[in-house]
């Protein structure tokens, strides 16, 4: 095994690349969604998620149920995107010194109602003082079959899950000082872990899968290069969440280019065998309640080619230290 | 089960309580040191912990690497409180926009240093820009035999591993504008993890422990509200770290009441059954290659009294919300 993770291209990554290089046999793999450990029969799968105020979020723009929610949901999104189900969380929180307990209290509340809305509770936490909102979650599942990002084939198809775009919309507005819409705010703060998709996916044939936090534009070059494959994404066929149109055309992008370089709507991307169809994707619908729609196609070859209308497109996904 | 954790006063702790009611069955009993889970025939015990520049360090007194011990040994303490062997650990790291890549790898080195002394590995994390350096880490064990906070009796030794002291002279030096000694400074910086000891007490009849995050002050009072017991501490067995007694005595403190109202020793406190006595305690050192001493007995009755010379005294404890 390689103790270089096979990872996308970014400096965050590199940066882990260099901690991986470091650490040698002092690490494990560091390049899926979930740490994934075997105990007795079971395989059990973790993940950690950091999330700041200033950095992943604004106080003004949320309420600190809404600030639980979110990192909560973030954080149960990558139990999700390995296919497994929910046993719990451990939250590890700091408060500013002025926020009263009423507030931390609320914050605690949407992380118990994200992990019990997929039937796990908080097993454990930490306080701390802390100069903003700070949210280190980790999420502990049980995979019982483990979807990595590598196991993606030439041939596969690629899909998605539900609309992208939304989650962007309201960051942008927020940015450029506007009011997001209802429905741009909703999908910001109030993401669904996709685990009942996820496990549905995994039951179904999922070769390779990851959840969309930076944006397709940045994650689909992660799946492509734990694979070992070439993607091909059209653009076009993108769902694009409604509140999204708008946010494109006032900045003059295309929509489906504003939706794959925005990220945080917490959607899988998911590598099937071809003979999965439309007829599946109807079922995984039904199942599910989300829609699943293929959007591309892996390739012999490495990287990830986005197609506009026929056309090469270069693409931006989100990098922490860019 | 009553959903109120068992936990000593405090506003950091009367915080956990009132989370506690607000989750209710969203929430496990969040009063040990570990959430233990039963997966098969093993019972996996986890913890949480964050540290953050600025509240638990400043960074002149630290270089990257030994944040990164510091960091890590603080959580993997939890795991020896519980008598834990050690799988691993998940870092989320929040990094200051202007560290160079070098001290980001510096620090997980530290980190990967800790776990490794200690027979585990770095499985996972999350890596992301934050105002300060920023480090919640989970922790990942196994317990053959747990040992919890609750469950000393009447009558039971209390006693405690190693010296204490060592890492507040270093802390009151520092906030002094002082230059801790090295042995002080080395207490701070480089606290060993007790999972060998810990192992060690759980196999031999240990009824409770905990370990010392916050100070014996403060920390005495949770096993003491845990297990519904009293405890009676005799400040004047306690072991002085040799460096907390020149720090004492410049404050005018008695050196057992400074070693006992300062923490970040991280050495474990535990309740034994009165059989247990001076012969097993020598046992416990050549093994271990730690002291262990009778500090006090653990009485019918609730809270802690702490003797001095036979006299009752008040002792602090940290509190991050005080």
């Amino acid at each position: 095994v390689s103790p270089i993770p096979s990872l996308g291209p970014g400096v965050e990554f590199d940066r882990i690349r260099a901690i991986a290089r470091a650490l040698r046999e002092r690490a494990g793999p560091l390049d899926d969604d979930c740490a994934l450990l075997p105990v007795g029969d079971a395989t059990l799968a973790l993940s950690t998620d950091l999330s700041l105020q200033g950095v992943h979020f604004r106080r003004e723009w949320l309420e600190p149920r809404e600030i639980g929610w979110r990192v909560a949901a973030a954080a149960l999104s990558d139990l999700a995107a390995e296919g497994a189900s929910v046993i719990g969380l451990l939250a590890a929180i700091g408060a500013p010194a002025d926020a009263g307990e009423g507030e931390l209290t609320a914050l605690m509340e949407g992380v118990g109602d994200a992990v019990a809305s997929v039937g796990g509770s908080v097993l454990g936490g930490d306080l701390s003082r802390a100069p903003g909102w700070t949210a280190a979650l980790t999420v502990i599942g049980r995979a019982e079959r483990p979807v990595r990002r590598a196991g993606a084939c030439a041939g596969d198809g690629i899909w998605v899950t539900g609309a992208l775009g939304g989650a962007g919309a309201a960051l942008a507005g927020w940015l450029s000082g506007e009011m997001p819409s209802a429905e741009a705010r909703r999908a910001f703060v109030h993401p669904e872990p996709r685990i009942e998709a996820g496990r549905w996916l995994a039951a179904h044939g999922a070769r390779a899968m990851l959840d969309l936090s930076d944006g397709l534009g940045g994650d689909a070059r992660h799946l492509a290069a734990a694979s070992r494959v070439g993607l091909e994404i059209e653009l076009d066929r993108v769902p694009v969440a409604g509140a999204a149109l708008a946010a494109a055309r006032r900045r003059g992008v295309a929509p489906p280019q504003f939706a794959a370089e925005n990220g945080e709507d917490y959607e899988l991307l998911v590598a099937l065998p071809a003979e999965f169809g439309d007829r599946e994707a109807d079922r995984f619908r039904r199942e599910c309640g989300v829609p699943l729609t293929r959007i591309g196609t892996a390739t012999a070859g490495d990287g990830v080619r986005f197609l506009l209308a026929g056309r090469s497109l270069a693409l931006a996904g989100f990098d922490h230290f860019r």
